[in-house]
């Protein structure tokens, strides 16, 4: 584990200037298929009659649980760190995360054989830590507070010349978790509907790109925690809101919407659909149980926005990407 | 939901006698994997780096948790229902059974249209009375000692003139629980070893006539609960005993192994491995946290004896069943 201080250096917004507002096409996704191939798994995606019958519809669910360090973040992690120069990538990457962003890059980067910066705050759990360690991550540890970790990640670019790699707001990772909905297109046709978790937006933007290029009759929707509604308000007032103390058990949903990602969902998403954690909690419990798949609280709620009255889509034919499997055995909300 | 006195009537044994001795070949297995064709699943197999490198050794799991009804059990069930003439069948099938092998006939029974009477202890948890009801199960409730249960299935079956499904001493039931064996061996070619867990020893026997048959080079083994280890003192001693107040987390496999499975096992099965309870709960903890799939205890017992101390399995190719995934996600053990 290397150190790092907390003192005030160039603002972070500054460091992703160059890419930042740069937004990916189905070629750039076309071109991270080709780049992640034997490196992300290409996911199965299941079915359910028990969960078909009560949906009144037909799901099919991409099981990026399945993929590798158990969520979608792989793909674009992967593609990222595949896209660099020999120059840059020798020099490493770097993010700060604490969750499966940071265990994405972290393997991501080890298969190029390159090091991997993780910053994460003092107070994240054991448990994640030796995660990112565990695929080999450089764990750089900070306060808690946005402004060391972004203080502390532009002092580790600084000193290593390591290459940032944001979680959501960067066009090849967005290109690369768009993979995913390639791939489902193909494994499920004749789909009517796409719908995605949202948090910092970027499977969603990966997603629309991918479907809205291949099919643009699909519908793509987003399913968001009512307790962290960024997305829906950002897409309702047509400008982007920042989350604002969310609170939902969704851990991995808690960022505020991206400006890519932002951009992508005005031109192609057609609602961000609210759901309340205790129908998370439930739709989650029926994957447990009826297709003995883990997956993680963030990861069901589009399942819960599909079996809500809220949303009417009865008779479809639904793909939904089941983000991830992440979660601690130890604190179940059942 | 029907009910029944529990008068003692004819012998539970004297009911079996007509089949009971008759070991299925691989040719009835064959006749099986067409018989479940349509109904049944075929799993898929999965792999894990992680597991992979714990076990040093390449471990191909068939998921027998993504089968109908959650378990293997669905197969066995099925072969027998669909293996009954028309007149038979019109009369319906029973069985005894608080587990996967009552919710397994009772989906059997109905896709063929057939009544199902299942005979359930009073005591049986509510929900598994639930889960074989819905799957359109008949339920007759009995006193919680085996003389009710063979003494009311007897009634049940003088009554409906229903044909009595055994869950595991039963050779269509075996030969429906060897058909996984054969995809298995379909799926994961080059295996040197198959090992699953034993309870009655159905799926056991099945797999054991499969392999030997297909490919007899590849050593069958079981796992079994120290605190159940009929089978292996069944095994080492050239004779049948009985499961006597087995202690165990592994719920499916309490019974005793049956006659059909002890002959078999005694002609085709290597050796019987014991592991102990905590040693199959941090084994299903890890297929749980590593491989994102919920599974069953019994289903964690041949990954228990995997990773211990009393099994050298290093290089080798292991096919392993995972036999179910139907747990109460209100009382996990950890």
């Amino acid at each position: 584990m290397m150190t790092a201080s907390t003192s005030p250096s160039a603002p972070f917004a500054g460091m992703m200037a160059a890419y930042m507002m740069s937004t990916p096409t189905l070629n750039d996704i076309h071109e991270a298929q080709d780049r992640i191939a034997g490196h992300a798994h290409r996911t199965p995606v299941f079915t359910s009659r028990s969960l078909n019958e009560q949906a009144g519809a037909s799901l099919f669910f991409k099981c990026e649980n399945l993929q590798r360090v158990g969520a979608f973040k792989f793909r674009g992690a992967t593609n990222a760190v595949r896209s660099l120069a020999d120059e840059d990538a020798s020099k490493g990457v770097a993010t700060h995360s604490s969750g499966n962003h940071a265990q994405a890059l972290a393997l991501a980067a080890r298969e190029r054989g390159i090091p991997a910066y993780i910053v994460m705050p003092q107070n994240a759990p054991a448990v994640k830590r030796a995660a990112v360690a565990g695929y080999g991550g450089e764990i750089i540890l900070c306060e808690s507070t946005l402004a060391a970790r972004e203080s502390t990640l532009s002092e580790v670019v600084r000193e290593t010349g390591a290459t940032f790699i944001h979680p959501y707001e960067h066009p090849m990772v967005i290109a690369g978790q768009g993979t995913a909905a390639v791939e489902l297109l193909e494994q499920a046709p004749g789909l009517d509907m796409v719908i995605t978790p949202v948090g910092g937006g970027g499977l969603l933007a990966g997603t629309a790109i991918a479907v809205k290029g291949l099919a643009p009759s699909i519908r793509v929707l987003a399913a968001e925690p009512a307790g962290a509604d960024d997305a829906h308000r950002s897409l309702r007032d047509g400008q982007l809101h920042p989350s604002v103390d969310p609170q939902t058990i969704c851990d991995g949903l808690l960022t505020s919407v991206g400006e890519i990602a932002f951009a992508v969902m005005q031109e192609h998403v057609e609602r961000v659909v609210l759901v309340e954690d205790d129908a998370v909690v439930a739709a989650m419990r029926l994957i447990w149980e009826r297709m003995k798949l883990v997956i993680e609280p963030s990861a069901a709620v589009p399942l819960a926005a599909i079996l809500g009255d809220d949303l009417d889509v009865s008779g479809m034919r639904i793909g939904v990407i089941l983000s991830g499997g992440n979660v601690d055995l130890g604190a179940l909300p059942f």
